[in-house]
């Protein structure tokens, strides 16, 4: 996967299933591209070899990509926030350090944007997953179902609590259902919340005959869309099922698809709508 | 429990330990009341023979309450939406119910909101359970242990999270923990919250050996502080410390201490702080 062209890409991959269908469809597409990984965040990419790097010898690791023709990089995927080896830190990256940790104090915004500037100021454009596959952040419309009036509305209240709680640099999600939210994403991710909705939620609507709720995503108000899109994928609708949801509803443009496919037959079989909503609609 | 004079005081109890501990004072004071409940939300309170009052014959309880000579209400403990059965209407509560509905649609607090002004308008004052108990809402200071810097930390982050989820009438908690954000409180509430952070937050602290994490509580920014106080007990004190925590900050002033005694013992034997914290307090 080396010999990249002076334009060349690089695929820096976390954990999650996204490094592996852009590097699918970059293969099928027979375009090159270098695969990188962080040491500790395995890759799930069949059959690649990556290029491994670790924070410590980050600047390194950068002269390296350009060494390669690497010119354009995409941040794919999921990582947590490392602990560093101080004996293991280079001085070219140490003097990156001091920025880095800051911003690890100011948030996860802060941290990606930071990180994204240490790419560019080195000469390392950072595009956005759909860069490489278009179709994976679908726009505005309805891919599976119909939501009501009143999931319209669940969906409406839901999209004002993750544009407040993207305010203060918390979660990309919540769960309402009849006006009242049932509960809102934190640091354990969407699939934990659908799960705690499965147990905890069926009680808590005041009409058992009435709306079901809705599971809305949106990327943070302050977020840089190119890294830490929210994502979903078919096993995200089964959970929403599980959990008794009517659908699933998303800022489009905002939110990544795993599967489209997958995702609408899952949802068809489960009777729930899937919405890519204009985040411009009243309600 | 009738006879009350004509500044007399009413009860009106949900559910919860707080309208038992209310009653509790009020006899050991031997100040007269009237106790009440909504039909299907019991009050715990032991002894008492209750008035039932239904939200279809809002008007006649309220005119009820004035004939015993009550001016002056506390609206104690929690309740659900109810459910209306239409034909329970009388024709007096049917000319509030338009206020109410919208209100309801408006959400929690406008809806107790739109609860107060119909009581006052009715020549009812709504008086926080303070005004009965003053010690059940302590000021600021620390009631156990000591909080370290990082704990500080997480409870100014926690704090913002928790006035960012009320500026669009959601919860009133979060736990924070190395400045992150495990969980948001929703309509399932503290406890719930809590047993999550127990089964899932422990592996999502990054450092195993740093700050522990704050439990958050506040009031909303826009709610009447009259009603819907958040509350803390010692069962609260006791889930923090199952969910690994190293103790429990609050909005000094604007939270209930029900059980004040029992929250200290099981903060000391658990080795959590308990602090009544400053709003102003930056961090």
């Amino acid at each position: 996967m080396s010999g990249a062209p002076s334009d060349g890409l690089a695929l820096i991959a976390g954990t999650g299933a996204l490094p592996g269908l852009l590097a699918g469809a970059l293969a099928a597409r027979a375009e090159p591209f270098v695969l990188a990984e962080m040491e500790g965040f395995p890759a799930a990419v069949p059959g690649a070899e990556p290029l491994r790097f670790r924070v410590e010898r980050l600047a390194p690791f950068l002269d390296d990509l350009l060494a390669r023709g690497v010119r354009r990089v995409v941040l794919a995927g999921a990582i947590r926030r490392p602990r560093l080896d101080p004996s293991a830190i280079d001085p070219a990256t140490a003097a990156l350090l001091p920025r880095l940790t800051a911003a690890m104090q100011a948030g996860d915004d802060a941290t990606l944007r930071a990180v994204i500037g240490l790419f560019e100021e080195r000469g390392l454009a950072v595009v956005g997953a759909e860069a490489v596959l278009p179709e994976l952040v679908p726009g505005a419309g309805l891919l599976a179902g119909a939501p009501t009036g009143a999931d319209r509305k669940d969906a409406a209240r839901a999209a004002a609590i993750v544009a407040a709680l993207g305010s203060v640099d918390v979660g990309q999600g919540a769960v309402v259902a009849q006006g009242l939210c049932l509960a809102v994403e934190a640091l354990p991710g969407t699939d934990a919340m659908l799960d705690w909705v499965a147990a905890t939620g069926a009680g808590l609507r005041p009409d058992p005959a009435g709306a079901k709720g809705v599971l809305y995503k949106a990327p943070k108000p302050g977020q840089d869309r190119r890294v830490d899109l929210p994502a979903l994928g078919p096993g995200t609708v089964a959970r929403a099922a599980r959990a008794g949801l009517a659908g699933i509803a998303w800022e489009a443009g905002g939110v990544i698809c795993l599967d489209r496919a997958g995702m609408v037959a899952a949802a068809e079989a489960a009777g729930l709508f899937l919405w890519a909503r204009d985040p411009g609609d009243a309600r």
